[in-house]
């Protein structure tokens, strides 16, 4: 079985880094298939990662292995943890990267990466995609057994999924993260407004959900189901980032009129 | 056979988008090989995309499948097709993408691509890349016919190729696209000018065709034989682009005095 | 055996550069592993690139090919040549960026890529990268002997590595670049640096050698030893770079006090 391993990094293009831990891996999985999933996820930026995750896991093959090093903790007592979903295996830092997938492919079993024995021979302290997740996710494709990696744990950090709320005239949620496109993600599952809830934003109506972009004139706004099932807003051939000024955090509301 | 897979998208590499496809495509064609020729076409823009391909399909092994996603129609009703050349195929949204090939590269047969049962069980709205470009190349580089994708059609949108004009003195050509050097690219081929003949852009006489770079000074411009066999603008080791202010569309003209 | 070609460039990511030598490369060696180390050195920046090189090749497996394409003097009379470590072997201009390797990784025997029978049939002046480079490595992966590719020279163009220098009271280092973090690599080994030596830049004391970010709090500058063995110098969780102003070519001092 080829068990593909999946990139998610903060380390730019411009540096050799991730094409280091690529080294590392062909070094102790010669036939290994390595895809770049991310790597300019913006320094540090645990959610961002956290939401690219969730949004990528499901198309995957089955028992791919995720490695993910934005790991703003490197070098202090931050533990690495692995994990395993009913479907896919996981490395990353232990700080909560982790625990924004959705509920199918929620982590069920936990382990601390301790095994010194497989990492590199000498651990810096500032690279650790280099010198333990790279070397580690090598021996998972290669075939050991995760139970070599370290002891079972329980008590992974956690980073509390931004539920919407539900407010009186309809729902309230937040603005997630941009795209490249300037379309803005938001925490609101498109599946849970009803057909007649209009979608609000720093004061705007933007109408109801659309079923595609075109659904409206171009250089205009509208919220759509994005492709990961959650509610965007988008300028029709434009950047309705860049337009509105959107940041991460504002509020967004569906509202229900009589 | 291995018939490579080669992305050309304008999906940026912040996002996770082209790693997506990566994943669906590993998860039908467990041993594809996949080459990204780019992912940072400026959004929706078709006629970069299309001039990336020229340039690029006469050096990819034969029956290659180039996989196009410069898509701003997504979720409208234009259609999705496939072509093939003497020597590769293609698959892209019907939006003339694919109709600035060479003419040793031109597509010989078109189909639309038609056949649901190729695509994922749920097709979005806005992410075609995923959700039909990405199963059905790699249902092809898995040995499906072409013929099990969709009728044939005769009547793809193409985009009309600006040839450069004859002019009294010479010949008027167009800037096509600058190059991550600053190189302008235009749309004269080199094959067609005279020794004698001067390039002029922005009232500037550039001289005649030099054969290098380095026939010129440091920091002076020069028109070379670009490596797709069309005028290049250049600045020895500066940026003609940024300093030229050139643009897409500015006329060129190759001038011959008695 | 399988031997990974590895490309170093500065085509930048926007055009078909880089995948145009995947193509040429495919073509030639239909099973190629090819990994990215890095495209976007800055356009024609040799030192970079050579700092690139000498950071990743020890991780990378014996017999990779490192395939180097910064070439500002592309298509004037420079040299291609072939060269070989102890342990792996490398493609470039003749223009120094293969010699900052360590001293474990230092070329031992050098050739003139002069064989034009290995290149593509048409040699244009402007994109070495394809048209020699990557059929010369998909030859060399594919198992042509490197006796193939010329004469073997003794006068490769050397770029000196700039040690750093013993002045009164410690040592003195200059600042070499800087990575997508931030953080900036001096050529000062921090072997070299004793417990008690402090670093200073623009006149400031960043106190001793550090073990890892998290010695200081949040937004304070620190040295450490960076993952490549030389000092850099960091803000905790932000950019010093940006913050200092810290350009290549700034000297850095250790400082031995009483």
């Amino acid at each position: 079985m080829i068990r593909p391993i999946v990139l998610l990094t903060d380390f730019g293009h411009r540096d050799p880094f991730a094409g280091i831990m690529k080294g590392v891996i062909l070094s102790r999985a010669h036939k290994a298939t390595v895809v770049d999933l991310s790597h300019t996820i913006r320094p540090g930026d645990i959610p961002a990662a956290a939401l690219a995750l969730r949004q990528s896991v499901p198309y995957f093959p089955k028992r791919s292995i995720f490695t993910v090093v934005v790991d703003p903790g490197v070098g202090s007592n931050r533990r690495a943890v692995w994990g395993r979903s009913r479907t896919h295996d996981f490395l990353a830092p232990d700080n909560g990267v982790l625990t924004w997938l959705q509920d199918e492919d929620r982590i069920v079993e936990w382990r601390e990466v301790a095994n010194t024995r497989l990492f590199l021979s000498k651990v810096s302290s500032t690279f650790h995609g280099r010198d333990i997740f790279s070397p580690v996710c090598a021996s998972l494709a290669d075939g050991l057994p995760a139970s070599q990696l370290g002891p079972r744990i329980l008590d992974p950090v956690r980073l509390p999924w931004p539920e919407p709320r539900s407010v009186r005239d309809g729902l309230e949620g937040v603005i997630l993260s941009r795209d490249h496109f300037g379309n803005v993600v938001t925490n609101i599952p498109a599946a849970q407004v009803q057909r007649r809830g209009h979608i609000f934003h720093r004061g705007r109506d933007l109408g109801p959900l659309r079923t595609h972009y075109a659904a409206v004139p171009p250089g205009r706004p509208l919220a759509v189901a994005g492709s990961a099932g959650l509610i965007e807003i988008s300028t029709r051939d434009g950047d309705y980032a860049a337009r509105s000024r959107a940041r991460r955090g504002d509020p967004v509301h569906v509202r229900y009129r009589a």
